[in-house]
């Protein structure tokens, strides 16, 4: 999927919600537990009940590793599913990979060539060629993690080199020489918006793709009064808000509910901004 | 698997020699392709070949990933069978994981609990609570990233702050706060030696796990000079230059030959030491 792909399925949706898939077999409805595959289902079951009010999934690898191989095949099994029936969603694999480039390159070929995801999120620490080998495919995406919305972001991603350059806006800056705005978003979390005007300046038409709201406490209304551009060029990430809701039987209509307040919140944001 | 037990098998292998097992299925000899899990029997053949010549391995879980849950599969089978038959050898998850607590939580659970592996290296660009969930089992290590081997290192990790410090060694210092040098490693790359005695001043007793020797250049004899510490304090990682030096039906045995002409170099660099 490409950049204005994107932008006119948000126009379309007048959404730019993403749902995180943090499926955790520990906190789903027990009901589902009688399934072969209790992930994929609730999985099934969120994903039908709420896909036209988003324009993105998520799914939060590590909750698909803890599982083993059985783990595995729920995600497999998952991004199948939303490509074989919804293929406007734009898939990410929340998996924040980086390594040598030989060792990226087979990240890439798990996430992308093998399960079909559209973007991965990717880790900056090793810089250049531990980021590269993701770019090697048509219309898929890096994530890359800029500044991330938690407490320890401000361990490192805050310091500040001797131009006054925080950590992070070098990401921002240096990995414009590996991709451009048709291939790289940026981590921005919805917890640092104090921040955002200032990536905006250094990335004006890249995509944010911004978590923190709900559970880890940040605001859709400063995300986009900080962060839209033009077009848009936000995805915000609700996961534990909608996909955990409810846990009874009941539990897809109420993350449908839940995913509809904030898809009404985003329609409202898009229609007063400034353009 | 504690710090005096490391240094102990150190001390008896004379080696600190890790195996990396990046086990590409494209690179295996091709008679293997005839076993169900050829990946498996080609890592229990490197296994049973070389484990007498090295205290560590580490499999490099991209090469698994890529294959999916078979991929997986290989994996689980391989750290069971160290484990099994090996007990004294120190197995290594080469992940480069880190997220926000509840997902590094579940990665911690994914490689501690499920599969038994007694570290997991550790991307740091998220701070504090991206690392701390590893900490949370006994005896198990977390191999935090410092100075990698790969030409990206000097994209971000040599940046200065206004103090002269760079990234790599505010991560070794910061990272102090969240573990010792019962629990954490530092990757440092082979190819980094000129870094090496700073780096030493800052974790005079922590473990370093260098990779970088081998296919990637870097010099054996150059980590012991300005790495080594009293009780030795060094892994040192080979991957392809032993598993895969012969494609042929002797693969194991040119394998233990690689791995024997480090050991019996890591043997003379320990007997020349200065104690």
């Amino acid at each position: 999927m490409n950049y204005n792909e994107l932008h006119k399925n948000i126009k379309k949706k007048q959404s730019f919600l993403c749902i995180g898939l943090d499926s955790d077999i520990d906190k789903i409805p027990k009901h589902l537990l009688n399934y072969d595959d209790a992930v994929f289902e609730f999985n099934k079951s969120i994903i039908d009940a709420t896909h036209d009010l988003c324009i993105s999934y998520k799914p939060n690898i590590a909750f698909y590793e803890c599982r083993g191989s059985k783990g595995w095949d729920s995600l497999a099994k998952t991004v199948k599913y939303i490509k074989n029936n919804y293929p406007e969603q734009f898939v990410i694999a929340d998996a924040k990979r980086g390594d040598i480039g030989n060792t990226s390159k087979m990240y890439a070929k798990a996430f992308f060539e093998n399960m079909n995801f559209d973007a991965i999120t990717v880790a900056p620490y090793m810089g250049s060629d531990s980021v590269v080998p993701f770019y090697s495919y048509d219309n898929k995406w890096v994530v890359m993690l800029a500044l991330t919305s938690n407490k320890g972001a401000y361990d490192f991603q805050f310091i500040e080199n001797k131009q006054n350059e925080t950590l992070h806006k070098s990401v921002l800056k240096k990995s414009q020489e590996w991709g451009t705005k048709n291939n790289t978003m940026y981590v921005v979390g919805a917890t640092k918006t104090q921040s955002l005007s200032e990536i905006r300046k250094i990335v004006p038409e890249h995509f944010l793709l911004v978590p923190g709201i709900g559970a880890q406490g940040g605001s859709l209304s400063e995300v986009v009064k900080y962060g839209i551009n033009k077009q848009c060029g936000l995805i915000v990430n609700s996961s534990r808000g909608i996909i955990f809701a409810d846990n009874s039987e009941n539990f897809a209509t109420i993350a449908r509910q839940k995913a509809m307040e904030i898809q009404r919140e985003m329609k409202s944001l898009l229609g007063l901004r400034p353009i």
